[in-house]
């Protein structure tokens, strides 16, 4: 555990502009983001260079981590290990990443950034633009490379998958075998720096607003919280496991129990 | 109404490469995943040309509609509305897209890629790398410009406040004052391109593991259901409306009606 709160020092590209109250920097309000989000938006400039002016976007699903030096605290520096494809574009870009040895940056792997937002409630005030989201954003820059060594490449798919639901892996067939290993892909992003935004309250509005009797009067204002929640398990027609198991149960619970919005 | 179902046509940034048994060009399924979408992750390539690598990533909300040929179609072509600030950095890039006559791309307005993930339930198979999501994700490719004309900013900010919650914007203070047209700025992209990736289904595994006897006699297999839903909404200090209105009742009991995954 670090001695003492880290946070990812501010680049021009991570700053928070607007509402920069509602800002920050510290590694393990992102790292919690990042992990509880059940996926991560990647962006990363289109394959081939100038052909398309659009970033590409990947759904991914990704975790926070350290192989080389373990550790399960979020406030640790750690990279990103991102789920991917090996035929899919970000993987060959990775992989391509570093064979140019004319740019320095494409030494460091594929630049990416990857965003993940929970909409955590509706903020409902008396006008229109004083309406907002309680929320909970973050965005981490980093370079991506592709995970070569088994060791890390099985850790880091342990990892993923138990992200999913805890405890997961040990209760499936493991260790995957030869062929998907090879089909599967991880990379490690190198993190650069990274920012979150977070909102929690309730509606704010103006005086000459919050005045006027007859709005008042009428407006219903406060917050309708949100949450992804799970529903009953429904079992594949092959299924023979007539139970539920606990460590499923038991994750699904603690995504149903009730609302974490505090307004 | 369209008189067929129009496609976006495939680009080569636009083409799915990965499971294309899962992907769509519909102008209707995409659109719909956007609408539906409380928030979506807007990429660009990163202010000031080449001095971050990384793509700016902003989540933002956003809406499809056509304020030329106002229509409530979502098959329709339509343009994206998003929802930002003045001092943002992606409205100040599209405020100054089209100043630069030397480039013609500029001239379109500021390349972005529009992005929205729903995660609609937890596919659990029997090994680790055929684990997946249900899920619906929809990606837009187009050429933002900030919206200039008043009515048709109005007519923006109405479109995604009732987007949010259907119905709330004649229930409000409207319309918006001076200072507030101001201080919010709305962005037209019109879409290039764009593709959407669905999968709604049970787990599939591989012939070797499910004549597996003994591994699946102990792995349940099946699907979670995940469903962003509504809490009983939490009045403000300041409200006086003692009891939730009927249209929001109505949007909220919809949220909460029930699981849509069809596995």
């Amino acid at each position: 555990m670090p001695s003492q709160s880290l946070e990812y020092p501010k680049q021009p590209y991570s700053t928070v502009n607007r509402y920069d109250s509602r800002a920050s920097y510290s590694l393990e309000t992102i790292h919690q983001i990042i992990n509880t989000s059940p996926v991560l938006h990647v962006s990363f400039a289109a394959p081939g260079g100038g052909d398309s002016p659009f970033p590409a976007v990947l759904p991914m699903i990704g975790q926070m981590g350290s192989f080389a030096r373990p550790s399960a605290d979020t406030g640790d520096v750690l990279d990103l290990y991102l789920h991917g494809y090996v035929s899919s574009r970000i993987v060959n870009q990775a992989r391509g990443a570093g064979s140019d040895g004319e740019e320095e940056e494409k030494k460091k792997g594929l630049p990416l950034t990857a965003a993940a937002t929970h909409v955590d409630g509706l903020v409902l005030s008396l006008t229109p633009n004083s309406h907002s989201y309680n929320y909970r954003s973050a965005v981490l820059f980093g370079h991506a490379e592709l995970v070569t060594d088994v060791a890390e490449k099985l850790w880091a798919m342990e990892l993923i998958t138990n992200s999913v639901v805890r405890d997961r892996w040990r209760h499936t067939r493991v260790p995957p075998n030869g062929a998907e290993m090879q089909s599967t892909s991880i990379l490690r992003v190198k993190i650069a720096g990274g920012s979150a935004k977070i909102r929690s309250d309730m509606p704010s509005d103006e005086k000459a607003d919050t005045q006027d009797a007859e709005l008042v009067d009428r407006v219903w204002t406060g917050v309708v919280p949100l949450r992804l929640t799970a529903g009953e398990p429904l079992p594949a027609p092959g299924n023979r496991v007539s139970e539920v198991p606990a460590y499923l149960r038991e994750h699904i619970g603690e995504a149903c129990s009730g609302f974490e919005v505090k307004p």
